[in-house]
């Protein structure tokens, strides 16, 4: 991207109210305007487009991002880290293991402990329903206190980067590569998209990239259609959600439990594994009560009722049922491939290897959303700032 | 705090004799001057103050700040990260369970190993009696040596992150604490401050923080009492350092085995468990012997000697025999609180809701004592490089 | 070093012809002319003068430095984040088990994962004999196709910290280390460098020390001989390296089977233990087989193979023999000291001790190699950059 691309893209986010986004925390993509949305965006592809022009865009002269996982993560993990230190920010690990957390500390203590210095907190915490964003909500309250009663020089903002409920930094990394496939968000006004589960050999896949998914891609004017054998219904607020902001959008939110009809002239396809709602709940209740028992039970029974549903696999058949046959496939990675990482599984493997470079992009936007994230809560004039940063042409590499 | 008040602060640092400081280590309060002790909080003060107004501190461009913690720790941890980072210091923390520490190298080995880019090495080793100081000035002495025969470009500061006999950037902080609850150094003289013991369920808390507070605040005219159980004795060397520290600064320093004597009319109370030092030497023994069933057996003894104690707690009704019922209430977290993090503990969970934001603040002050010590080792002159990052006035956000 | 012997060293560099490492990987030295080799010692030297003139050689302004260790390591991982830190990289580890690599994730996939923000990228992986290069050229090939693909900004350099073949960063700093010892490149013509097995109690030890060792020195003119028991032999393709570089280089490569003929007139001597190559061939097919049964009766054979060669340790005796009586001694680190980490290991206590400070500065280079190959690979006219640098004079602390 040439400068003067780069200044038409700064002037775009000029033109957006995005003021709400300062000093103030990322959780659910519902949550932002359209305005705050689309200028995450914008200034996700300005600090790409520097970076890729070697033109510094660090903010920060010194602070810590802390960084909370609370699952495996490799490319969010990354992607963090990434977002960081091209702000300028070095990256805090709080590996729970570690510290004294299990011993006597509460949240409020700890998130206030941890943030003496810590301009940003980036949590993944998406394995219990009700617990993952109710999480994050009380380390930011912790914060806010700690902040306001003088603990705290600054006040962190916290992304979520996984959740029970959403997966922001996912969706809008999904949302960005879509926007730049069909070339401007504009375009997607009427594209089907389609959101469907399939089948995985593994139990228990968190279900925020789904609603993630459905709760951002239904802000576009989309016709987003959510497609899983019966008894994978995700959470009904999310379902009320999209359907709210298909309304608003002018465009759709559908449901169908079969996959051949979701698939059927689809522009888009996010074929993926999650693990029931009702029965992540009867989960999270086993776990509370200690029933250890229970929950080998119950994966058990998840087990064997996601194997009745071998057939929810993204073929080379189904894809040619797509728009022209040639319908954009995605995924959040890493896939479950059929004949490569299991028996069977997700996706057919030509049909992921075919789309295999369009994947990694999808993933090569992650960091640059979290960075745009924390500079439209860090900077009270973000395309100000950004146009300094342009003028100053300081090399990224002297 | 406005600029004028950060000058005076510099100021005041310049009439101080630091110069001893410079490229020396921070191993224990007692074996630097009183100069150097409220240097160190002139030098945290004018940090902290030129932090909060967005100036940055930066001194290094590039630089390791090398740590070693051979226990669980969140704040200390986070403190010490986040003091490097607020310097331009990268941390790099040695995990012995990563590297080859098991296989054969000794410790002047490692101590160079790790220290051709080390500017600061923080270390925390205080589970055994009679090893962590030892072992600091082992590294010490290593790199002293490194550096002399040109192995290494700097010679590294060390610093004491906590070890068998003190822990100086946890009292150095309650210090600042307190010089700020009474505004300044000089209010001290004439209060009482109690060092209590209190009954924890958990066995084997380390000395060196009631070792470090008695070590510290007997320096400035405080009429210092240590309260616990027969029993708990603590080492005598620092028994008679708090004496002669206590005579010199014209205050006192007294012992008592009553609870309730030691909190009548006191101004300032830090009631916290720790295990008796001749068990923490006997245990030191039986680690060195590999006797494992003997150290089973302390263990158990101890826990139970600790139960003869459970009325060793700071309730609501002690607190009201302080001065004007109002002590204030003092602890390094995180504290075993009656009915939150155990059945009974050190503290009733009313007295430690209601000086949570307090304690939150003593906390807030380590990573900026930390930053103190390593400044003053590392700048020839203090109080003329924090007036030229004053003046320089280069933002750390941007 | 004074400012004008640094000009000097820059110039001499300048007159080197290493325009093939910008944008180019670190692999194995025999893959570098001698001039790149030269030319690494060169920057090296350069860089750590400056450093000692407090000059910062920081040419990034952000960046990740991504290591993967997939075994243990306490110095080669401390010079990869130094040299990161020096010059302006953060690092990164990527740890197999935090990540979710181990579930289906391909090496294509992971490489480019990580790779958004990195700048370099450092494995170590040198247990299985046919696996540590082949993998690394894959994460090379991966970042490669990323690059060209549009997924990735930059091509992230790839240093091999330890191989199955080679150990590029460990040979690099030893042969410098020896340039500086006998004052000059030039200076090695004609010396006698042994290269000599060692008896180990411990099992398994890497031969890529061994192998860089000899695939390296023998570029320099020197009379290399490679000792060791029969049955010790290293790969075939590294002898026939080390026959043609010495053909090459005007010196020689000879091998025996008796470490006294070795350290007759030695001028230099490295004794080290290793596992015999078709020993590692045989376990990584009895691995790959998951024949642990097998495992646990080859290490045993080996073991005791071992056994029968207590008498290949370096000891005074042996050293009076070498030139003078006063060979270099050399080693890697950590050895195994007869009577201090062993019974009886590589070397004699009195020996190793005598040479702790030249093998501590051998070590000390370890961190400027690894800069060094940085910086040549990123910086495309790298002595005008270094000049640059120079006369910035920029303060690495303030």
């Amino acid at each position: 991207m040439d400068k003067l691309r780069i200044e038409e893209l700064i002037r775009s986010l000029a033109r957006l109210d995005t003021k709400s986004m300062y000093n103030n925390d990322f959780f659910l993509t519902w949550e932002k305007s359209y305005d705050e949305i689309t200028g995450t965006f914008a200034v996700a592809q300005a600090l790409r487009a520097m970076r890729e022009r070697n033109i510094s865009t660090r903010i920060f002269d010194s602070g810590l991002g802390i960084s909370l996982f609370r699952d495996q993560s490799t490319r969010t993990r990354f992607s963090y880290a990434s977002a960081c230190n091209l702000l300028g920010l070095e990256e805090q690990v709080l590996d729970e293991k570690k510290s004294q957390v299990a011993h006597g500390e509460t949240v409020r203590e700890t998130a206030n402990m941890i943030s003496f210095m810590a301009d940003v907190i980036g949590i993944r915490d998406d394995m219990y329903i009700g617990k993952g964003h109710t999480y994050m909500q009380q380390v930011a309250a912790a914060v806010e206190d700690g902040y306001r009663e003088g603990v705290l020089e600054q006040r962190p903002t916290l992304v979520n980067l996984q959740c029970d409920i959403d997966h922001p930094t996912q969706s809008m990394s999904d949302a960005l590569h879509l926007v730049n496939h069909f070339g401007g968000a504009e375009n997607l006004k009427g594209k089907k998209i389609v959101m469907s589960w399939a089948y995985s050999p593994s139990y228990g896949k968190p279900l925020s990239v789904a609603q993630g998914v459905v709760g951002l891609l239904t802000r576009f004017g989309a016709d987003v259609q959510l497609a899983h054998p019966k008894g994978y219904e995700i959470m009904p607020e999310v379902e009320e959600v999209a359907r709210q902001n298909a309304a608003e959008s002018g465009g759709s939110f559908t449901k169908t439990n079969n996959m051949a009809e979701a698939f059927k002239d689809a522009d888009v396809v996010y074929p993926k594994s999650w693990a029931p709602f009702t029965a992540m709940e009867k989960r999270t209740e086993l776990y509370g009560n200690g029933d250890f028992d229970g929950i080998d039970k119950l994966e058990k029974e998840l087990l064997a009722q996601n194997a009745a549903h071998k057939d929810w696999e993204c073929t080379e058949d189904l894809m040619k049922t797509t728009k022209n046959g040639k319908a954009l496939y995605m995924h959040c990675l890493p896939a479950d491939i059929s004949g490569v990482s299991c028996e069977s599984g997700e996706v057919e493997a030509s049909v992921f290897d075919r789309y295999r470079i369009p994947m990694y992009k999808e993933a090569s936007y992650k960091p640059y959303i979290i960075a745009a994230m924390i500079f439209l809560s860090k900077v009270r004039n973000p395309s100000e700032k950004l146009f300094e940063l342009l003028q100053a042409d300081k090399k990224r590499v002297l």
